[in-house]
């Protein structure tokens, strides 16, 4: 009888996306799915049908055991999963795996909580400020493993891109700059929409100009309306403006961090952002090393061996 | 008979609204109109109707001039009046009005050009980034008029905040900030709008917390964050956070000026608005002075003194 070599059944579980796949004790895609059902497309009650529906044969009894990541585990997920508090390490998610009651003749099914920390800020009853991920963190913890680097910065670029500070292999603290999403706004919804070709192929150079002058005096509110001023002077086309937009707001998250020297920056996501971040940090004199999706299976697969051995098989 | 001491028909024709109003030499108000007829809902080529329509009976042969500030000058609206560049004072702005041919038996009536100046940044290829304003300047010269102040700094608060620099009664220099747009699509089109009261009254403990946040480390694009985290963590309620995400957006537009001791600042608006500008400029110890819309029709009004003799009455 050949037996199924597969080591864990990972999920992404994101926002808008959600996909899965079968890995094999060394990591390998042995299959993969992905489905357009993410968390804010499932009606309160209707995540088990839509797992089921979508990884039920990979989950019966006797399967291997199912790790879920992302926002499945926030509060309009399928079962809020609070968040592991900073600084924390591989141990400290999985002490904190929420185990879903998938009921008789089910493989064991979690859910990976996020990580939150908090920002001093010393003000009249606001002592600090919390910030969060969900997902991000099984990123990180998978590039760590794919990478072997156990202390650096891991940035993860996105609607909400998270920078976070790893030592020691375990996540010390981290930020959230709303980036793509200010940067949607400001393309789709605000006058500079009237004049950006959104559509238009990236322009390396242009990008690069956002980049150097968001790191100028003048700030984000300020350097968003020289978009506008560029294009009402013909000073700068349609299609260079999208990228110079770009290069302003991700210029923006480069100029609130400061780099000690020789600092080891991890950028993952997909290649096209990565890159993208990577040219970005050059023009501050910053190496970065990309990494792709391939790092949240990474992740989940390296959160196996914290699992307590009478729920695997 | 009766003579009409009608001095100047001001009119403001801006993006949203219309509005004018007949003036004598001392500058008493003597009749106000106001229609929703902003440049924005006037099709190309109907601008002569509807100012027919609103003021003809004000602009007939033998009435006084009439000037028109504000967005009827810009290429969407009556006619184009190019920029007068910077520094430019009342002088500059009368040598360049452009004026209208109404045909016979009408009063003169010119529209008022917009100010422009660059912000030099030395990149390659992009030595400078132009600045545009249309109609805030002529507020800027009404307050002049209106303070004896020719020296300071000017402040226009709104969906494109105007900072301008003046000296010796003459505009030297402003920047733009987007603070009244970005506000809108965070608190309308983000995710931060689905937790916060947009209708909640002001709150000027929440507003200085955010004030107080823009000028610590990190950047708007991640402050806003936390008015996010301090909603899911019930830290803030959500009347609360639509003043403190107010309080970070106009800090980071305060984060980005460099105060000179003693400096006298001007802010010009309606009250609402200028209130809270005064409220923040005071947390960074910075003492404002407020002036509302009569700031237009003083601008206009000292206009009608740099005007050729034979184009009055």
């Amino acid at each position: 009888m050949h037996q199924d070599p597969t080591a864990l059944v990972a999920i992404d579980w994101g926002s808008s996306a959600l996909r899965g796949a079968r890995l094999d004790a060394q990591g390998t895609v042995l299959e993969q799915r992905s489905f357009a059902r993410g968390v804010l497309t499932v009606a309160a009650g209707e995540f088990p049908s839509v797992f089921d529906a979508c990884f039920g044969d990979w989950t019966s009894a006797g399967a291997a055991p199912c790790l879920i990541s992302g926002m499945a585990g926030s509060k309009q997920g399928w079962r809020e999963a609070p968040y592991c508090p900073c600084p924390a390490g591989f141990d400290d998610l999985a002490a904190q795996l929420m185990w879903l009651d998938m009921g008789a003749g089910r493989a064991a099914v979690a859910i990976v909580p996020g990580l939150s920390c908090e920002h001093p800020c010393d003000l009249p009853a606001l002592s600090s400020i919390p910030d969060v991920m969900r997902g991000e963190e099984v990123q990180i913890f998978g590039a760590i493993q794919l990478t072997g680097l156990r202390d650096g910065i891991f940035v993860l670029p996105g609607t909400h891109s998270k920078w976070a500070q790893v030592s020691d292999g375990r996540v010390t603290g981290f930020h959230t700059y709303m980036s793509g999403e200010f940067f949607s706004l400001l393309s789709q919804q605000s006058i500079l929409s009237r004049t950006l070709d959104q559509d238009a192929p990236p322009d390396d150079t242009a990008f690069a100009l956002g980049v150097q002058r968001a790191a100028q005096a003048g700030g984000l509110l300020h350097h968003a309306f020289g978009a506008r001023t560029l294009s009402l002077f013909s000073r700068m086309g349609a299609a260079a403006l999208t990228s110079y937009l770009s290069g302003l707001v991700i210029g923006a998250e480069l100029a609130a961090q400061s780099f000690a020297a020789g600092t080891e920056v991890v950028v993952i996501g997909a290649p096209a952002l990565t890159g993208r971040y990577a040219q970005a940090l050059a023009l501050h004199g910053v190496q970065a090393r990309m990494l792709d999706a391939q790092a949240t299976w990474a992740g989940l697969l390296a959160l196996v061996n914290f699992l307590p051995k009478g729920l695997i098989g």
